[in-house]
């Protein structure tokens, strides 16, 4: 069944017996400010890999670049092993959450222009947000790959915000996080989207469909995660 | 003798006879850690005013488009009156302050790259990082101009990392602002460039030249900048 690699706050990652293979498992935890606030929720893993294995399946029919392979079960899939860029990505189109914060705007403002912010993946410092010569002069990555990664998110970010449109749901901010392949070294998608990873509005009334409503106490999680995937799923 | 325009923590602006022209009163009072700490030394005005006038007189030779017009008293400069972009941009050459906290890294590691850093000036918001994004989105800035100071900041690393080195000393990192001419827009290097807003090193023994002596209690602020400005006119 492979050794456990990794255990994080959502996924576990398992080798496989093709050493260019791993197997995610999604969990059914749920964490919010940085793991302070915890809890568990049935079917929380099943909802997140169905609605990851949508979302990767249509980046894929655009020929974007993921290191997804195939869903397996109700909450694994099959995904190519990457060395991690420790970057988180974060894509804005409309205001909301820190950059409320850091630019004194109100949440629900159309940026108008999106918005794309590096952050290092680093629990010790607290994710801090960095700029293109911090991840330089810290070598996480070269200009090439930073300019791959920035043109990815914002592609990544059409087909999605397309998608989500198509099923009433307006993108307002999602994180990613790229690898580089084994093989090639190749700038790849990996980790999940997912509405742990991404922030999702009803276009008409703003009902968050997202891990906010466990944040913000607002609704049951699984409940709202069922409701994303059948809108989702009614899509094409 | 002209309206008092501004009174800043470091700097009075006055206006003059001519609309395109202001006034620069140098103060006594040295402030840090967002004005909660405060004092005022005898001198200090004059010496900022000294030292700005030399690193000013030095990037005009060098041909950099600045404010600066001409030095009228010990404490006063005349200058360009600008639209200040609202951005506090910051070269390290060295790690130091809030660098060393975000990526973790010891004061003092040469990061054999330059960062630039750019802060939104707003003391509301408490100054927050901001990258090229936010700037465009907020509209403080356009593409171009962006481009245009970031090229101008480097430029005057390197006429000033030259200076100050054959003074025997270590530019550490340093803060900028940047204005639009009135006239025609043109980017120039505005407000000051002082020991208030550079860490500068002795070479050899790393002893402190700026204003971290009164931030960390280390020396007398004008001991400091006395030997700082004698040492800058032994160059050349
Ligand atoms: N294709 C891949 N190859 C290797 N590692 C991956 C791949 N996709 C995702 N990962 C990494 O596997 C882990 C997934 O676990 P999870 O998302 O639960 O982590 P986490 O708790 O968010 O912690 P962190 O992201 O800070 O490591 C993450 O560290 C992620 O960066
Ligand atoms: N050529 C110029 N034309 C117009 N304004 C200028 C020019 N050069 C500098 N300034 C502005 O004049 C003020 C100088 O005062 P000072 O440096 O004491 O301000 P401060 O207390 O640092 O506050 P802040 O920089 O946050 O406004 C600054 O606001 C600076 O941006
Ligand atoms: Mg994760
Ligand atoms: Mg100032």
């Amino acid at each position: 069944m492979g050794e456990l690699l990794y255990e994080g706050k959502a996924k576990k990652m398992f080798t496989t017996d093709d050493p260019f293979v791993l197997r995610v498992e999604y969990k059914n935890d749920a964490t919010a400010f940085n793991g302070q606030k915890k809890a568990k929720f049935e079917g929380k893993g099943r909802l997140n890999n169905a609605i990851c294995t949508k979302i990767f399946h249509v980046l894929q029919q655009k020929n974007l670049p993921t290191h997804y392979l195939e869903t397996i079960s109700e909450t694994e899939q099959l995904v190519k092993s990457v060395d991690i860029v420790p970057i988180e990505v974060v894509v804005r189109n409309i205001v909301a959450g820190s950059l409320a914060k850091r630019l004194g705007l109100d949440e629900g403002t159309d940026l108008g222009k999106t918005i794309v912010e590096f952050y290092y993946k680093s629990d010790d410092l607290g994710d801090p947000m960095i700029n293109d010569d911090h991840a330089l002069a810290i070598k996480i990555a070269t200009e090439e790959e930073l300019t791959e990664i920035r043109r990815q998110a914002l592609a990544v970010n059409k087909v999605l915000q397309e998608l989500f449109s198509e099923a009433g749901i307006l993108l307002v901010d999602f994180k990613l996080e790229f690898g580089k392949l084994k093989e090639t070294g190749a700038i790849v998608l990996a980790d999940e989207i997912s509405p742990d990873t991404c922030r999702l509005w009803d276009k008409e009334t703003h009902e968050k469909l997202d891990k906010d409503v466990f944040r913000r106490n607002i609704a049951d999680l699984p409940e709202t995660y069922e409701k994303l995937l059948s809108r989702l799923e009614a899509v094409r």
